[in-house]
């Protein structure tokens, strides 16, 4: 079988990343490709990596520019894939990169994101627990964020295996592509090389909700999460340092041993070995998940290091290993787990 | 009054930075220059960005070529200042920038160095309640760490005004310069370029002790810390991300109000005007701290963020800020709280 | 048919570069892995982005643990490649990734390299002219140098039609990765991020007598090469400005024409569309090459700028290429002309 | 003395840098400083770096604004000093840290800049003979272009000793601050870290004649330039390497002695110890220029390679020391030859 894929919002980072692992994709055929303010362009000049595509044209993000396709990828700016996506058919699988259709609350939506609340689609983590059967078989897919994603696989099973309390500290440094393409002076190169630098201090990053939802669902109670994003003079990668207070009886011991349950299997999440650490070179460009654990038995704390590509795992790959889910396909195709480093 | 200065340890990340404030010093000649395995060789060939001392050359760090000296800086691996210090005179300033000084429990020292401890000295931290008085007349400094002087500085206001719980975490992001110039794989630049990764996770970094150390000083409690240091790629910096459970009553107004007590007329620290925050572009190369605050409601919790210069602020500037305080010199004088940016 | 590969010195940059893509080639089965100081390990260890490979223990370097494959791979220090591969058979196919086997002139050789020549093997250049059949079947083959790869790449096309001056002068700038993995000071992330510097100026890098070797032989006449390698701050990538007057005649038209013949049908090579320039970016990991060509006429100079991964098209993406054609495979198996952006 | 300078542009980055030098200058009063979209703003929102600066609020660049000062320093787009400097009186020294009086040649300026030609000024750059002589008690100063600074110092020693041909090779990488602050999609942080690539390729980059008039001045016969500027993944610095064919008799040692006799005494170049090349991060923030040359007898080659900051000798720097020199001072004040390093 082989699907028919387009793909809305092909000039940006996340869009680029996904025609990269889709040009790898033995079971996709790349259809449509559109932009906004980007089409009628040559992809070419937009996207100079993507040789074998370099040639096509940036059509308009229309309904009817998108119909036809098995399988219709939106990586558009938040707020707008609603629109496009009740114009889609129910039998397309449709895949949004956005933030539309992650949060179950209406009024977090709402708080964060400060429009009406288009809806909830299943949640593409695979890793967490029952994702996969909600996944397989749906037409939708709603991608999680590239931090949740580092923050969520990185804590989860502390909560799923009631080691920690549920007062999550996180703070997680980012490459600047997670900023995407707009160019704004705080991401010029000369701004962003040889510095570090936060945002959204305090509460007020918009995947912070997304977490609270992930872990609390989890962890069966509410968990709190002061979350603290930095920029990282680097274009690619996410590290992040979480870490809550161990239970009572919650030995390093129990820690690993709920890691090692967590992630057996995982096609592309690997708790290290003790004593090694994750890097987020040894991700860059795959949909791999690197993840160690500590217990700080001074200060009574779990630590864990997680590290993603923040456009791989943390965007594209996630989406395409979510579609591999509900087309019942190979979980791996088109990925890897192998990261390019040095 | 002009002081003659020796720097033992000349040819270190430490001791060149420490050399280009003393050249810019009106107070200071600089006098002898010593090494270990490059004794003998010019500076020029070692410090190529110190072109003043090009033709000088390093001499072997004994007492017999350091004694003669108002000051002795001493950019030692941890663990050989002593030996030094107990030949130089007591009339001599010796300004240990090593960590060998700096702790007041024999009992951590061991636990954290592996070594005999070799006593305390008064801590070069300036901006620290009752340091500068300490400092006055001195002629035995110990200069703080790099993570402590950044951690110290952005917790220590929230910990004197009583508004935070004793359990603070932190996570820290520096620069490579940090790890020092000995040669090891992961500090290749193919290594570190594009990647961050954690180092010391769980409680076992050197400059734990010293964080709880200041921080429960201030505190007049033990404050736990939790510490997770890690390597980003770029040369120079360190942003620190610290946060602890805000206190009952504890509001926003009253952590900044805590802040702008705490730095009023201090030379070197910012508290940035809200919106803006700290980014270690914005002090490179410069003896200046930026800091900013915020009170996340949601999760309860105080976040401070800082930013330094490791080998500035976090060594050599903050050496020769406790020298000018020690010798009764304008503070400043050497310093700049100028960044090199971009 | 899968074949079965062996790689001497799977610990380096080039060893670990090219597992990666010989995880990716459906052809190949991986057999052992050597290693020199660093036999014993698991190369989870050493090479933490290959995780499929993170549990495979590598071997000392010798005849018996490289016996019994189809394909031995070695990847070296220069000098080292002979002694090995005399002792496999003549119908194992051996890459020779160092320098050893790539001159034709011994006394080039000796000059350049200070030790006896070991012979010549026909040149992993695939689109050089005759090159293909010389690679055909072939069961030893001499991997080019990274800088020849892109310098040879940029200037063939103009001295195989005759349109440039005898006289080609060449500045590069290379990723930190092509110094390899040896810790040397100048080498550490804090020397080189920030930085840009030049090395083996004056005509006395390695490769110059390989580009003199490829061009002269391409031109029918001497070519001679003033060559300036400078060492980026950045991982991977080679941008080479390649240039020599323009013969009388040589329009721009009359160039363009050249390299777009000489380059039609290649797998990897893309000569840009007029008005893009190559980045190294833009091949990052993969085995493409981009090129564009200029005609300075108030400087009557033809300038071509290629640009390459060094470890990828420019090593081990280059010895897979040649590989493939040596057993009849399809050239671009395990291969991907797809950079790794942003 | 103290002169009351006034800073045009004062947003940008050739503006903070000169304010950091004049900030640093014991004769130099801050005035007024102006933007053009930017007026109205707190500098410290713009350049968080000069904290002492950070709450004068820049002014619209109006004459009114500039008028009453002893120096007024025009960091403006190309093309706007003129309009500018005819409104200020003849006794106010005026430094253009623009393009706009930098060509002799009206042609060369329309063909270049595209524009009417404004005139020409004394020419900054103390170092080329008869320099100083004419910058001596001047009210106008052309600052030259930071390619043209670190390409004229590399070349112009073997040209006005009559040891190279007149056809000159260069190829420059340059830090990103070099494209100034305006955001362009290319200059993204994430599209600039981790990639090389080349700009205004055969001749087209308006500092092309320049460096020919500089060049052809001090050879007494029209030299050619080939030149090719590439961006480089880092905020400063520019490594140029230039090379000419050595003219019959032009032995390494008359090349060495040549370079030997331009730069005695002069206090900001340095002619490298043999063996030892220039690196940007050792001229960082700095207003230090280091140079090496080398003879390639293979090739025939004198080539030369030099290393400035760019904003710092390559322009801001450049512009106080032109100005020490006209208004009588000390050539060094406000300016340093340490590098910033590591």
């Amino acid at each position: 079988m082989v699907v028919r894929a387009a793909v809305a919002g092909a000039s940006g980072y996340a869009g680029g990343e996904l025609l990269r692992f889709l040009l790898a994709h033995p079971g996709v055929r790349i259809g449509a490709l559109t932009g906004h303010s980007n089409a009628g362009q040559r992809l070419g000049a937009l996207q100079p990596h993507l040789g074998p595509l370099a040639d096509r044209v940036l059509e308009p993000t229309t309904a009817d520019v998108l119909a036809g396709h098995d399988v219709v990828f939106l990586a558009l700016p938040h707020g707008q894939s609603a629109a496009v996506a009740e114009q889609l058919g129910e039998e397309v699988l449709v895949v949004d990169m956005g933030a539309d259709f992650r949060l179950t609350d209406a009024a977090d939506w709402e708080a964060f994101y400060g429009s009406p609340h288009a809806g909830t689609w299943p949640y593409g983590l695979p890793e967490l627990p029952g994702a996969r059967a909600a996944l397989e078989g749906t037409r939708r897919i709603a991608v999680p964020g590239c931090y949740p994603t580092a923050v969520t696989l990185g804590l989860f099973p502390a909560y799923a295996a009631r080691l920690a309390e549920p007062e999550a500290v996180i703070v997680a440094a980012s490459g600047t592509s997670g900023a995407g393409k707009a160019v704004k002076p705080h991401l010029l190169g000369s701004e962003v090389m040889g510095s570090m630098s936060p945002y959204g201090v305090g509460g007020s990053h918009r995947h912070t909700p997304e977490m609270i939802q992930n872990l609390s669902a989890v962890a069966g109670e509410r968990v709190t999460v002061s979350f603290t994003p930095t920029l990282a003079p680097m274009p690619r990668g996410i590290l992040a340092t979480s870490s809550a207070k161990a239970r009572p009886g919650a030995t390093y011991e129990a820690v690993r041993a709920a890691y090692e349950k967590a992630y057996a299997g995982e096609p592309f999440v690997t708790l290290l070995p003790e004593g090694q650490w994750p890097a987020t070179a040894s991700v860059y460009g795959s949909n791999a998940v690197q993840i160690q654990v500590a217990h700080d038995t001074a200060a009574h704390r779990i630590v864990v290091v997680s590290a993603i590509d923040n456009l791989a795992k943390g965007t594209a790959g996630g989406a395409v290993q979510s579609m591999n889910i509900a087309l019942g396909l190979d979980e791996s195709a088109g990925l890897s787990s192998i990261g390019v480093a040095p």
